[in-house]
């Protein structure tokens, strides 16, 4: 039986996904990630996990791999986590490998965006927009099928997209990226802003640490700052979702990440935004919440190698 | 000897071009649009003046036609200038041609972009945003050598994200898109705005009728109200290509449209603008203005036809 290998490379953990030619997923595993010597045991390790799997090599038709940043044709820029620069991820897998096989390279989340149109919240389309609301935004757009990738490798980076009004620097250095809003980082910046510098009575006056999960859940009760960091935090993403939609026409946004768990509270909250600022003929656009988890990844990197087949 | 049609269907005329398979224009010419009677003497009307340029029509291998407004795979949603509406024009001129033609049928701003691209500023580019700025704002957007024309054909109405700030009503419906400012019509209503609220003085005052090429020359020459009204369409515009360029990642942002006349005056300043709150690695970007005019449409036209063989 032939197989293909789906690989999300994080800097904590790489994932496996051992599926067969349509896509179903057999079996999945996952081991350290070992960023020492700027990250040059990555590669050799993740060959020699693949190969313990129980399956015969010559059967391979292809390993996809998703990598935590900029990916051009193949080639990743930088990958800060891993210590990789100008890395050559597909030569370095085929040199280790026993036989010819097929290796495609792309962005984690440009990944996950495909993952999601193959097998989670928005099967059956060809326009999607991925956000992942994690300690910072990332995305993944995917138009006519597939990824924007860009000129730089730089293609779905919505989470550095200037929506803010707050002033907030980002980690890239500018002020006002979406993701100094709309991230778990964001959320918590959001709400020791409030309770130094608004009058407003809050739960998280007493407290010393709050994690993005407990301000939504203060919201939810009807807390005044924490409602005020959701009303902050769906403005902007409502702001970034009414710009998508006239440069990308999705058919669906899909919002994956850890502050998505916050699910339809959020989402029909941002949904609900995005229609009275929207372009009139895309008022409709769907909204989702992400189905794979951290699994879209793998998925995403299974079919980009069936994609460029 | 083979030849392929490229064709801009405007409100007032109908651009035809006549070409090689090389990309070589041939032969232009024009005909007014009849938009009596729902547009419906259009395609026969320009099957007739396709069929009086000096060709053998068995050698007419493909037809490519622009259309202004939103076109999803080749059937146009509307265009409320000519009269149509959920029109199918490929199958239009298919049925009026004497021999089997392939038609390909797309929105003319995003053609425009393609014809940019293939002939004009941005040659040997697969990645490009292109901004017409007249009396609206539109777009096209090129990435790896596609139109992303989304889900609703909707894709590179650049003109309606939402990136100003005075509050002023769009002819969409919305508030603060970026045609309020960064278009013709956006100039002149602010001028007017700034003679009615503010006390800079100006030129403008003793006028009661002003082009936003005059208020260009105006900014050029030191008027107060002309400089500002230029600060503030190449802040919106530098917005808009802060966006974009962490979205679409394009190689170069193309500038046509009358508005564009002003030239490098106007891409300069907007370009300085840019880089002050561009995301770290894609400072470098080129900005340029458009080449070919009025007939990007036709050369977009050709190439769409070419490029869907």
């Amino acid at each position: 039986m032939k197989v293909r290998f789906g690989v999300d490379v994080g800097g904590t953990t790489i994932k496996i996904g051992l599926f067969d030619t349509t896509g179903e997923l057999l079996e999945k595993r996952s081991i350290e990630t070992d960023i020492s010597n700027q990250g040059s045991n990555i590669i050799p390790d993740l060959v020699k996990a693949i190969q313990t799997f129980d399956i015969d090599l010559q059967h391979v038709q292809g390993i996809g791999v998703g990598v935590p940043g900029p990916v051009k044709d193949g080639l990743v820029y930088q990958a800060v986590n891993l210590g990789w620069h100008h890395y050559d991820v597909a030569k370095a897998i085929k040199t280790d490998w026993p036989y010819p096989v097929k290796v495609t390279v792309h962005n984690d989340a440009n990944l996950a965006a495909l993952g999601e149109l193959m097998a989670g919240a928005a099967q059956d389309v060809k326009n999607l927009v991925f956000f992942t609301l994690g300690t910072g935004v990332g995305g993944g757009i995917v138009s006519d099928g597939k990824i924007i990738e860009g000129a730089h490798g730089a293609g779905g980076e919505i989470g550095h997209m200037r929506v803010g009004n707050k002033g907030f620097t980002c980690a890239c250095g500018n002020i006002d990226c979406l993701e100094t809003i709309a991230s778990a980082s964001g959320i918590k910046r959001l709400a020791a802003h409030y309770v130094q510098e608004s009058n407003l009575p809050s739960r998280l006056r007493q407290e010393s640490y709050y994690s993005a999960k407990y301000i939504f859940d203060l919201a939810m009760s009807g807390d005044p700052i924490a409602e005020t960091i959701i009303e902050d935090v769906t403005d902007a993403l409502a702001q970034a979702t009414q710009i998508l939609a006239v440069v990308a026409d999705p058919d669906t946004f899909v919002f994956g990440g850890g502050v998505s768990r916050a699910g339809d509270f959020l989402i029909d909250k941002i949904r609900k935004k995005y229609q009275q600022i929207a372009f009139p003929t895309l008022r409709n656009i769907h909204f989702k919440v992400a189905r794979l988890g951290n699994d879209a990844g793998i998925y995403g990197a299974f079919k980009s190698v069936y994609d460029e087949d």
